[in-house]
């Protein structure tokens, strides 16, 4: 094998100075890092690699989170909800808490910052209704009895998260537990400043600051049993105090609630409609934490270093597609690749010289261990990521952990560097063109680009029995040749003639969860927008319980563009007649059983819609014309190469283009074409760990045979 | 088998007069009766036979309703939902309707009776913005483009639905369409007072007028291909006319509007919660339908005459369990048994002489042709009526249909005799008394008593997949010894210390519906009655979505009672750690795997829940307690006598009560023991139609074994 060198990353740690060298050699490796629970030998400082330095903006330094308690990070906290058996109750605040990482803030005042709410009627209690007793730990509110309550109340931080979860999953034994300390307030702020220029004197060696991350971890609370209790990677919980809540208060010239944050306890997660008020906080974090990450980054050049975001952990209020991050200036992002989902997270972001991907397995004692297989998981996270390479890609690659771990699993080194340089080859024959799309598509839903391929993600790209069904478009859409947009709800009330770029839409999800928009479909202004846009020629795609919310006659609210409806008992006395099943160019290369995950029980199909799948009689895909438009249901569609074909016809059909389907176009499905016309390139991917055999079809509709090794990529010239 | 004579009606024809009296004899029978298609024999009217005559208030008689083409009856309907896809839309009232049965009514002011409605804003559409166009059919409307709209309208019923659904079923050929006429309005009034007289006088042999029914039809509507495509068996829609609607509108002192009937085109139906205005209607229509059924019953008293009233067909209005209907005086009341529920439809009511159950099958060639079975229907029709019969007797049974499709079937024919000997055996054993009751167990929804054991059905018994689940519990129930009681939301604010008198309380349904209360479990005085009975050691049970209505942190409003909650991706942050499947009570007679029917998914048990059985992590059953209470869910829960056991058991332990399990009690859950203290007897029924054996547990605990035939029942005295 020919080798060649570069964009790759490897981890590091003081023994395994040797083997570092000799792996980054065979990797090609031309960086070098450390990580949480590493430290960088200086020995390699000279080695010819590009050295990352993992920073830590808010811990690794108890001392001065001792000294300053009360810049202590902070979080809001619900308790759970709980009922009043009498008219007294007594509610103990860390019960279901790891008492090492929290502690109830009740240096500010707390009948200005806790709430407690009569969650029975949805009233506030009034602050002369309850008091706390700090010794013992327990609210006690004069209550109403069998109503039921909750304190929502702050807490300091005093164990990072993520420092927490480090040492629990490798088992750290007396390792001091790093308090948190909040870059946003004056001290601390004026504090870290000088502590990042120490740290870039005192390492004149490293290359790129890797901040792990800047100001606020994602929500993430642990129990008493060190067990993950919540988690929410988009959470904006941890990002709070009475000092950034004052200044929020000005800004927006309102008062601020705790139950902003709280949201009945559901902490406004990934499912929720947001409010608001949730919105307004969300967007002056982003401009209050992208000033002093420009600050952060204005030092780290002024030494002529990078200035390198990792996309997780303290990640909350950077989000890198909205126009704050733009401004700050930061080098580089690296982030973790779950799957192809989470690639387009981290390839997508704009306004940044390159972006990296840190590749699965993590090289942790979980998946390193006597017995086990870290080549599956590599090839899996692989191929997934690959898909989503060839359509945009990351700059470059690297692994994270500690390295020694991956010395006892040649088969996994030797892996990694066939990796690697497929990786190396795939980017120089795609880096700097726009690949060939075929057409564009819009996930219309509450977030919009915000929250832009990560929309169906509750812990990264972790998987939950509710949600797989769902993720599985957008890992589909993640390597599939269309231009793909997020669009919100408000996009479409601001600019209305957003849609006129667009092909084809989709609204997949929950009914009243953000992800399908709930009420927002009772605005008029939207609904017929979506409409007129069908008819007009357009395609829908609704998937689950799309533009679900009951009201007027409906539960779908496009029940006349999708052709179908949910049955709720509502409509149980209407005969229901439409029920055969029909051949379809949409399910022309679909086997017998079409996985749809979890589906949806109880979807009928409205007079004039053709069924084109279903299971028992509950409809799990359909089409329906409306206009000179077509819409397309689907109960479900977990991601498969199968399912990720289906959706592809299912888009071309909803534009109306089936007559172009045989371009860049494989018939076996396990196997892709994605053409770069701007380079004269095309490459044929098989994406599975088995020999395939197909047909390609070009740009201009010729084809020919082709028999790929597992695996195997194929470049030709156009 | 020593022969027993009476309780049992046999319906005959003008062409089995010979057959009749033999098949009378056959069957003991001791009453005779016409149905619809058929005619009465004269020469049957000396037989010795109680002789029935079926009477219809509203159709037969084409002459009267042509002259009065005002006076025909009325129902209101909504087309489609249609969307506009210009600034003017057109809609054909009659589009999916029979054209025979319905005409739209113009006669009257349309701008008043009719409403056009933006079902986009849900706002109505000024009058001045639509017109009728009587040749053509078609309303068109000024519309703002792709919005969507409805027309409600009132129609003329030119067909009486049940006339055509039996001239459809029998393939009546050259059948005058009977035409209803609208016995509430003046000229049909005073018309039906003297055909009424009219019809006695010259009907001297009638013994009993069998009523069927009275004024107005439950919504039954046929569609183009004279398929049904509506049918609500609880149905107000059709029972509505300008002269009624202004008496209305007097009564209560509000403008009436179509939409109070139309309700989005879900007309109101059993799934619906109740809309003040509906609950005002329906008591507006059950005291004026009462007046005039009064009138109708006075007369047929004065001519010495009995008047039953068929619990079916023009009954709304009439509904049994409510105040109106005990003043009428009708001597009795007979209905068409589906099943237990049914049974107790009718066997529940009070304030008439006598109950009779019309048996199936129905004599009807769908049933009774050649190759068919009408034997194994008839089997588990008596099996399932027979369980409800042993808690609360009616006072006689009886077929239905054309007697001389049953003399192919001698089978038949010999099980009917069977069948009526064991009911005037079990009749006389039991009438009279009280069963034994364990404990007093309410059905809590928005109904109560109104729709007391109806409260699951769409079309009587009629199986749907959306209802089996549910229905089961009450299936259950009318066979089983509790004193089974029904109340509504409404009744626990008027009445407070109803609760006090029960032991067990069922909440069964899905989420927002009438079976379950939606928003009325954001009602504090509900939900606090609720939580503080069960505290006081009350049970609850909660089969499907109890008490769901998303709010205030919640989904089920009653988790901290029951112990779980659903994900509806709210809480898909929060981890779950109780999923351990338990032993108990509860499921000892249970097999392997419980049927759940169509189940619930994403339930969750909450810390402190007892999880008894699971689908993967979804929770299927699971028990809780909550102070001296005890709360059990269930997903769903079909009739079958083994589910029937398990909610026995479940009865008993959320009662707290699990001790007296062995009272009046059967080990084999195939058979039942019920007792009948006060007449000193107590009965041991096999349910199935094999032997059985099984150890039977008298009232004090002792309990001896006992071997039954198929089907069996064994008599003992106490």
């Amino acid at each position: 094998m020919e080798h060649t060198m570069g964009r790759v990353t490897i981890p590091t740690d003081m023994d395994v100075v040797k083997e570092t060298l000799e792996l980054a050699k065979k990797w090609g490796a031309d960086a070098v890092r450390d990580c949480d629970g590493t430290d960088f030998p200086k020995e390699l400082k000279d080695a010819g690699l590009k050295v990352y330095a993992t920073y830590y903006t808010t811990r690794k330094d108890n001392a001065w989170a001792k000294e300053n308690p009360d810049e202590i990070q902070q979080m809001y906290l619900m308790t759970p909800i709980y009922t009043a058996e009498e008219e007294e109750l007594q509610i103990h605040l860390m019960k279901g808490l790891y008492p090492d990482m929290l502690a109830p803030n009740s240096r500010d005042d707390i009948k200005r910052w806790w709430e407690v709410i009569d969650r029975t009627t949805g009233e506030v209690v009034d602050t002369d209704a309850w008091e706390y007793d700090e010794a013992g730990g327990d609210v006690t509110i004069k209550t109403v009895p069998f109503h039921d309550y909750t304190v929502s109340f702050l807490a300091y931080i005093l164990w990072d998260p993520v420092h927490m979860y480090n040492a629990v999953v490798n088992d750290w034994k007396d390792v001091e537990h790093q308090m948190t300390f909040d870059v946003r307030q004056p001290k601390t702020h004026a504090f870290t400043m000088k502590r990042l220029r120490k740290f870039i004197e005192t390492h004149p060696y490293v290359n790129v600051l890797r901040f792990t991350t800047f100001f606020h971890q994602f929500t993430l609370v642990f129990d008493e049993l060190a067990r993950e209790k919540y988690v929410d990677w988009y959470g904006y919980s941890a990002s709070v105090s009475p000092y950034i809540l004052e200044q929020f208060e000005k800004e927006v010239g309102y008062r601020f609630r705790p139950e902003y944050i709280i949201d009945q306890g559901y902490y406004n997660n990934q499912y929720r409609i947001p409010t608001k008020e949730y919105r307004d906080f969300q967007a002056f974090q982003r401009r209050e934490v992208a000033k002093i990450v420009k600050e952060m980054v204005d030092i780290t050049h002024e030494y002529g270093k990078e200035a390198m975001m990792f996309l997780g952990d303290h990640w909350i209020g950077t989000e890198p597609f909205m126009e704050e991050f733009q401004g700050i200036g930061l080098d580089a992002v690296v982030g973790s690749v779950g799957n192809g989902a989470t690639l387009r997270l981290i390839s997508d972001i704009e306004g940044v010289k390159y972006t990296e991907g840190r590749l699965l397995p993590y090289f942790f004692p979980d998946t390193f261990h006597e017995g086990a297989d870290p080549v599956k998981e590599a090839k899996t996270n692989w191929v997934t990521a690959r898909r989503a390479i060839l359509r945009k890609p990351i700059d470059r690659i690297g692994y994270g952990g500690y390295l020694k771990l991956t010395l006892d699993f040649p088969e996994f080194t030797d892996y990694v560097e066939s990796v690697c340089e497929e990786f190396r080859e795939l980017y120089r024959n795609i880096k700097g063109t726009t690949p060939y799309c075929v057409k564009t598509v819009a996930v219309l839903n509450c977030f919009g680009k915000m929250r832009a391929w990560g929309n169906h993600m509750v812990h990264h790209a972790i998987y939950f029995k509710q949600n797989y069904s769902y993720a599985g478009i957008m890992e589909a859409l993640s390597g599939a040749p269309f231009d793909v947009k997020f669009i919100s709800f408000e996009d479409i009330l601001k600019t209305p003639d957003l849609l006129k770029e667009i092909d084809v839409i989709l609204n997949v999800g929950d009914a009243d969860t953000a992800q399908t928009g709930g009420e927002w479909w009772c605005n008029p202004v939207i609904s017929s927008a979506i409409k007129e846009f069908v008819h007009r020629g357009g395609g829908f795609i609704g998937v689950g319980e799309p533009s679900a919310h009951q009201a007027n006659g409906h539960f779908f609210q496009l029940a006349n563009v999708l052709g179908v409806e949910e049955e709720r008992g509502f409509t149980l006395g209407y005969d229901k007649y439409n029920k055969d099943v029909h051949a379809h160019f949409i399910t022309e290369d679909a086997g017998a059983h079409i996985d749809f995950g979890e589906g949806k029980k109880n979807i009928y199909a409205l007079d004039g819609t053709k069924i084109l799948a279903k299971t028992g009689d509950d409809i799990d895909l359909a089409v329906h014309e409306f206009g000179a438009g077509r819409a397309v249901y689907i109960s479900g569609l977990p991601f498969s190469f199968e399912n990720s074909r289906l959706l592809y016809r299912a888009i071309l059909w909803s534009a109306g283009d089936e007559k172009n389907l045989h371009r860049w176009f494989s018939t076996n499905y396990h196997v892709e074409v994605h053409a770069y016309v701007a380079n004269g390139k095309y490459c044929v991917v098989n994406n599975t760990y088995e020999p395939q055999e197909t047909e390609v079809y070009t740009g201009d509709g010729s084809h020919f045979p082709l028999a790929l090794k597992e695996n195997e990529i194929r470049w030709f010239e156009i």
